[in-house]
């Protein structure tokens, strides 16, 4: 049977996330079931990470074992006519037969956008977090640069996660501004449960002049979940790329 | 009784246009309630324009007589907060007596927005006609550029509208690339029921190699609806600038 590795995008607004669920609806149901349609059987499909309520995704990479391979782009057209409008595939490939979504993932970007604009805007509401005070990008930057390299990020992980080890080596973190909106981008080879939405929240901290970017280091030393931010809001995240070693995807 | 100018932005997925209907939710409607709450009684809110069922504005002029002011800033907040997610104000300013939102207006913008995806993106699907074939803005900007000047539109027009004068002069028409994304941008004095949508749809035509740059000018000469392409869908179109020669508003 091929293995497929197929690439979606979701806008999370109404979903419980990825994994399913009880009584709550979740991004891998509504895929698992246009996946039966296409192939006439329930198949397993085997995500790239778990994500939360309310969580976006630019990529999204799930792997499963299919008992045909139509080709790329009849795989995914077919797919987009079983899939509601908020979550849509865009790639396929086929790959060795032990590959596995998750277990072979390598590395994840995110970005979290902040909308920086006065007052609410109506195109933003749904994807982003909304701060209307001044935003200092280099200092944001500096800030930044001290998640970079590999570090315990105890502090940066909220309560109810059950993993054991907290240090994550983090690749690249930078603030960048695009008109009315500030998107911080962290790439790293794992992230804690919320790790992204908590260093949102403390570069709120380090616009509000609470924290400094000079303070980052101790917070990170503390592994004290109180000395660093809110855990910002769901809307304002989305998984933007995934990376395998074996395997080179688009998009994003 | 001060006189003032409101400007909003709206996500129009879900509302029947601008103008207040009944049995059918509009912008209209909506912000009157708000401007109700804020300034405890109801007041007759003049709108710049008509807008059709799904349109969006990224900005929409209002104008209405206020039993006091309380400044852009506090007015902009408090009917922010009884506004809904999809409608929001940015800017106020007190203008003169006679200054009427719609009568006054000397020009506007709207956005066109087409996504040249190879497939669906939900990202784009509430804000954009999906058109997945190779789109040349070469041959688009040569079929714009005809659009500009005075002329006759009723080619452009669709069934329904009760204007007798069809001639508008269209200041700038442009075609643009952003990444997956194509828009088209049209400027002028005053449009035709429909007539940006069907501007829109004669230039899939072209896309398609069904129409020519060069045609342009007979269809244009024809004033038959017929000659002209489809109406795109209203999801895709954007008032993006109101003009007035009085005062100089900022955003869209």
């Amino acid at each position: 049977m091929p293995n497929l590795l197929l690439t979606i995008r979701y806008d999370g607004t109404k979903y419980h996330g990825w994994q399913v669920q009880k009584n709550a609806l979740t991004v891998q149901e509504v895929l698992q079931n246009a996946i039966e349609k296409l192939f006439g059987s329930r198949l397993d499909v085997k995500g790239c990470s778990r994500t939360d309520t309310g969580v976006h995704a630019n990529m999204y990479c799930v792997s499963f074992f299919a008992p045909f391979y139509p080709g790329e782009y009849h795989t995914v057209s077919a797919l987009n006519r079983f899939l509601p409008n908020d979550i849509k595939a865009y790639a396929c490939k086929e790959v060795s037969v032990d590959f596995h979504a998750r277990y072979h993932c390598v590395g994840k970007e995110y970005i979290y956008r902040i909308y920086n604009g006065k007052y609410d805007n109506p195109f933003y509401d749904k994807y982003s977090f909304h701060y209307k005070y001044k935003m200092d990008e280099n200092e944001l930057n500096r800030a930044a640069s001290y998640f970079e390299g590999t570090h315990d990020f105890a502090a940066f992980c909220s309560a109810g996660s059950d993993v054991e080890d907290t240090v994550r080596t983090i690749y690249r973190c930078e603030v960048t501004r695009e008109g009315e909106e500030v998107l911080i981008r962290i790439c790293g080879d794992g992230f804690l449960y919320n790790m992204v939405r908590i260093i949102a929240g403390t570069f709120i901290d380090v616009a509000k002049g609470k924290t400094k970017a000079d303070d980052i280091p101790l917070i990170i030393k503390s592994k004290s979940r109180s000395s660093a931010g809110k855990t910002l809001a769901a809307k304002g995240l989305f998984l933007n790329k995934v990376y395998y070693s074996e395997v080179e995807l688009e998009g994003g």
